[in-house]
């Protein structure tokens, strides 16, 4: 059964080859003092810095930046860029790059003006803002997170080593425009194409394993994930497949902008451990979500089996005949790895730099969720880490 | 290949029992100047009607009615709400009924400071509004059109016997909210409820047979299709059933909100051909598209083999195992004429009120549309229309 929820998603979507000529319009609504939020340095390399400053120049616009956001935007980081958009008296906050350059700029936003220490408000005691917000606008340059149409933003704190997201509810907080050219995409290397599928992937997964009813947003669920996969096989053999790479794009967008939640329960549990992972090492989240997927998959497996069971059916298209559905459940998982692997994802945490001795650390900074299957123990949590070794 | 396009759908929405509660607050935002719009009355019936004016009362509005809205609203009806709404110096317009009722008050919205007739400037010159628009926020009684979460407005004009859409670019003439409760739709005939389903149906199909390519928007279009299929079952059998009648709900706003047409082209030849029929009849929308939609997808079906193959595979579930495309394709043909029996859909014009002699004046009034499959002839419309007696 659908819940009782509300949907506002006002996020304005310039999708496609040259979409960065929107801009301009978008610009022209916001006053002359832009703040531009970007990472390690790639859009100089290729050509989006100068394609993006060329249009803040054109409109007017007295720009100031912020570079160097780091693929685990950290809290060190958020003061650094607080004082900068302050003093700078920002109208506009403009994020140039993936998920973490948005994610920041999001965070960034609620923080500026924020009476206290934002991250006591906003990811110790999860507060919405009660402050002036800055709007925000994203230029794309990674896919995955979802975080260009949506009103989340991830923060690490390194000092007590945790990784925290905080989901607004004010749609207000949701970037005003974001443009999404899958040109942008394609000088990504391979590692972070693939890592960037799979974050897609997982945030589809998570809020699909929770809950027993047989919900539209379920079978919405199953559409994207039947959509990545043929789309990822195609850009996994030929990264340079604009088809392939703008149906992934489209599909990270509306795999985390609120939709496929729509009235269920999710789990996030995946998200959690990767997190923690993300923490003490930091991987690659993609890489991070991949590494401890499929033992914790394999552990909630028995408490969600119905779930599993349609999952092996509707997205890799297991014939059920003659089987138990315990079977059927495993050869969808069987299914899934083998579609890992294809696309070269890590399937250990010890790849990306966990060594047993960390594993109790790891399970200190990991979070437990209760809309899953199974809501984990400490030991279970353990015990799924070493698995994923 | 998903082409360039924008997207942007700022409507709040409320969903589930108990969602008229978030009418208050909505409310807060505007002036105190409230046109209510409904239709024939059904409203006051079941309880509605009380239950809004009562929280509009509460909230202090000044309240004009508009009522009798008919199930295709005239552009009569539109220049008496025109006068109704400027007299009152309206500053919200509030819909409560079904689409047609939303599609009437989004009409309004854009012609009340018209310059000139909107019937020529929006419905035969298909211009943008230039004028002062009015807020519209919609209380959905009746499920079908998606009109609660979009801006497509179908007038007709029963001097010429011409039904005309006009979906307008801009997102704020988009329902500013909208309430969708489940519950309220409880109370509706069979046969408007299943009018209601096939409309689902159709917007997706007419969405759906068009291009070439395999895109994410098809993918999501074939989750909203098998969902609607398991839950018009389950609603056929027991009207009364929540989750059944709440999934069908939330599938007809994401059916034509503009989500599932995103990058691709769409058709939509089975709406000219049922409007046309619509405007000669009077008859139930969805039953006038039920009617027509068999004989035409017969007729395309060779121009779109492919399509029609993956709708037979993905949607109906037919084994293509030893069989020719054609015979695939028409079997998932006969999987739809099946479920469309099951139903109780009208499969006849002739059950509409359409007799062979009115043929080429339903022809007359038929649009062609060039994003199908096969660009439809005068011919082509004629033998369509007769096969659908």
């Amino acid at each position: 059964m659908l819940g009782t929820f509300s949907y506002c998603n006002p996020t304005k979507l310039y999708f496609g080859e040259g979409a960065v000529r929107s801009l301009a319009g978008e610009l022209a609504k916001y006053g002359k003092n832009v703040v531009l939020v970007y990472g390690g340095g790639s859009i100089k390399r290729n050509g989006i810095y100068d394609e993006v400053v060329g249009i803040l120049r054109e409109c007017g616009k007295n720009v100031a930046e912020i570079a160097g956001v780091m693929p685990n935007p950290t809290l060190d980081k958020l003061y650094e860029g607080m004082k900068i958009a302050r003093e700078h008296n920002a109208d506009l906050l403009l994020a140039v790059g993936g998920g973490s350059v948005c994610d920041y700029t999001k965070a960034l936003s609620v923080s500026v003006y924020c009476e206290e220490d934002p991250w006591e408000k906003y990811y110790l005691r999860f507060e919405e803002p009660t402050c002036r917000t800055l709007p925000v606008g994203c230029v794309l340059t990674m896919v995955g997170t979802g975080s260009e149409m949506n009103a989340g933003a991830v923060i690490t704190n390194t000092h007590t080593k945790l990784k925290i997201g905080h989901v607004f509810e004010d749609e207000s907080i949701m970037p005003r425009f974001s443009v999404l050219d899958p040109k942008y995409t394609l000088t990504l290397p391979h590692y972070q194409m693939v890592a960037g599928i799979y974050d897609i992937f997982s945030h589809i997964c998570e809020q699909y394993f929770s809950g027993e009813d047989d919900n539209t947003s379920d079978y919405l669920s199953e559409g994207l994930m039947r959509s990545l996969l043929v789309s990822s096989r195609i850009a996994n053999k030929d990264m340079q497949n604009y088809e392939a790479r703008s149906n992934i794009m489209w599909t990270a967008t509306w795999a985390l902008n609120t939709l496929v939640a729509c009235g269920k329960s999710t789990d996030w549990e995946v998200h959690m451990l990767g997190q923690a992972v993300g923490a003490h090492t930091d991987a690659t989240h993609g890489m991070t979500l991949a590494a401890v997927s499929l033992p914790y998959y394999r552990h909630i497996l028995p408490y969600g089996l119905k779930k599993f069971v349609r999952f092996a059916q509707n997205v890799w298209g297991v014939d059920r005949a003659g089987k138990t559905d315990e079977a059927v459940a495993e050869e969808g998982l069987q299914a899934m790895e083998a579609w890992m692997k294809e696309l070269g994802l890590v399937l250990h945490i010890s790849e990306l730099g966990v060594t047993e001795d960390m594993i109790e650390a790891v399970a200190d900074s990991t979070l437990v969720m209760e809309g899953g299957y199974k809501v984990l123990t400490r030991e279970e949590i353990v015990s799924i880490l070493k698995e994923s070794l």
